[in-house]
């Protein structure tokens, strides 16, 4: 047994290397039904104006503003979808309902609450002007108009954009399939009885529902074997689909560790420690065909920091996404955070408001086991190696993993 | 053709009536490996504690504290999930790996980088205390400890505790089922050839997005045939398996719209105009068994937005989730926001860091066709009806959608 030999890597500096190793996947055409979370492999340009054409903003009657404060014959109807025929001439109306299409030669819309119908007549107001109450054509977007820019994550009105534009499908970026898998003799699957010495395997659970949340699709290997070349057989099998491998658990330095010296068989390892607390045992591989290997720590809340710190950001760049990194908000410290020597710490903080401030507030004991420093977290606050720490009372740049709701 | 009776009920109370008509769904178990983003139905209680055992957290080697300064002979080892088997007695040490069982009568971890090792023997530190570098049972968790709220949105970390206590499967509130459609004369499917008049349909997609992000399980229904009798058998046949019904369109005061009368046939309506801008002609109606109908307004973001302010809370306490409503955080206006008369109006803005603070900039023109003005927005402003409006330079409540990353 000896003390690991991989050089300690600073935290940003290890982040760095993990973004510039990591490639950016190509793309596939995706249907506007099941585009929501995917991110725009090529910029979208308006191929037509909207609206179309000019249409009713309200119920009521499309006439001539010359004619108003008239009593004019309702020479037919405008609905959404059927257009009025033909011209209104001089002394008619049209009936005209929302979205539908202004009939040439008028050019105003009065709303039905303002005029005076009778069978077959409707009298409007006197001095109602040109151009009210319909949208014109072109008003919202002009042909060639850049809408979205590649990079961009879709969402609800993104999508609907696209749709109205008439793009059924959309060239997005593939997602990431990954490999998953924990290792350590003494895990067991959960619910299953526990002998001496075992424990259940969280991490598997965890981090698939992280991995699912940065838009991953994931294989789910099982707990991997605790012999070298059966382990390396299901590795090498589970590649062979796959962009990416994660794994949580055996990268420490004992002499039962098999995941390090299978990552340096298969490919280059370029991390094997880092200045993190939690996290130091992080490791970094790249595999051949651009594939990646993420070895995470064992311990739970080590395993879904360093997912947070470097494997997320890696996700976000083989989608495509512009922005890799969480937001940041300026937060108030109510609890003195203490520096951890020589590795940067990432400290799991809760945030409410008191008046204009977000306050934060440690969720306790910061061991790297205890999962409930990370369960009810809203945010990481980054602390710098070295003696100081931060006083209380400080306001920093907090890492927002999600905001209280109300 | 005449203007709606329906009363204009004020944005506020229209919200709180909703709620107050939504019930909350039964709960069903789910496994672990699918419950992300589900809502816990009880309160999860640690059945033992965590750690079971007292676990090495380094490589090195476990001792008596007595025995420091010492050349210890090496009986044995406790890797992960092997113990060392039987008692450490004095004199002796068992090399210890991450996660191993500290030995009966062994009291401290040496590790390994602070050990001199030779062939069955090491020799440890003088003066090492007792309590060093191992985990004691029950120090992350004690049994019977509340760790789970029912009504809290279960997340990587939350999944992975309830792993590492062992429940394979959790109750949560079941999704709800909804059934969507479009309904209107003007709208033709996206991909199709566009006639005189005509527009895609784009807000299916778009609230089938929403729906997702929301927590629905949603039912796509086609574009809704304009007559009553057809219309009303896809409905009823619609509602057999949801829990709510969505529509967009149709919901105006022309003469072709069928949606409120068939609403009214169905259940009862109990809104059927809202003060709100965009978004007046919001429907809700309560329909038999507890179900749920939400006619949204035709218009693009008339319907994302009272989709936005109706829907989400009431799909979200469906679900059972203990906060019903978006985050909100003091934003400064860096445009004037001009008030809407009668009705309350949500702002669509873009958010950007300026020293501490978030700035809010409008999106542009906030027609109710324009897509674009909810297309990357960041947050919604809410300007009270009246005529004073809101300065530019005023800091308001913003309501969250999202925040930009980095």
């Amino acid at each position: 047994m000896r003390a690991s030999t991989y050089p300690l890597v600073d935290a940003a500096e290890a982040a760095a290397l993990v973004l510039a190793r990591t490639p950016v996947l190509d793309s596939e055409p995706v249907h506007v039904r099941e585009a929501l979370g995917r991110v725009l492999a090529e910029d979208l340009v308006a191929p037509s104006e909207l609206p179309r054409f000019p249409s009713s903003a309200v119920d009521g009657y499309a006439i001539r503003s010359a004619d108003g404060g008239g009593r004019l014959r309702v020479a037919g109807e405008s609905a959404a979808g059927r257009p009025f025929e033909g011209r209104l001439e001089a002394g008619l109306a049209a009936r005209i309902l929302t979205g539908g299409v202004l009939p040439e030669g008028a050019d105003t819309v009065v709303m039905v609450e303002d005029t005076e119908q009778e069978e077959g007549y409707v009298t409007v107001p006197a001095g109602h002007p040109a151009g009210r109450n319909f949208h014109r054509p072109g008003a919202d977007l002009k042909q060639g108009e850049l809408v979205l820019e590649r990079g961009e994550e879709l969402g609800p009105a993104e999508i609907g954009l696209a749709a109205a534009l008439g793009f059924p499908t959309l060239t997005v970026h593939r997602r990431p399939r990954v490999a998953l898998m924990s290792t350590g003799d003494e895990l067991v699957e959960v619910g299953e009885q526990l002998g001496p010495g075992q424990i259940v395997d969280s991490n598997r659970w965890a981090l698939l529902a992280a991995l699912r949340e940065a838009g991953a699709e994931v294989r789910v290997l099982g707990l991997a074997p605790d012999r070298p070349e059966p382990l390396r057989e299901l590795v090498v099998e589970a590649l062979g689909g796959a962009d990416a491998l994660v794994t949580s658990g055996g990268v420490s330095v004992g002499s039962h560790d098999l995941v390090k010296p299978l990552l340096e068989a298969l490919g280059e390892v370029h991390i094997g420690r880092v200045k993190l607390r939690p996290g130091k045992p992080f490791t970094f591989a790249t595999l051949p065909e651009g594939r990646l290997a993420f070895g995470l720590p064992g311990f739970p809340v080590s395993s879904l920091v360093t997912f947070e710190v470097f494997v997320r950001p890696a996700l976000r760049r083989m989608q495509g996404h512009a922005r890799l990194q969480r937001p940041r908000l300026p937060v108030r410290l109510a609890y003195e955070a203490r520096a951890a020597g020589d590795r940067t710490e990432y400290q799991r903080v809760t945030l409410r408001r008191e008046g204009q401030e977000l306050v934060a507030q440690t969720t306790g004991s910061q061991s790297s086991s205890r999962l409930m420093s990370l369960v009810g977290a809203d945010a990481l606050v980054r602390v710098s190696p070295g003696a100081e720490g931060i006083p209380a009372g400080s306001v920093v740049e907090a890492i927002i993993l999600r905001l209280p709701g109300e």
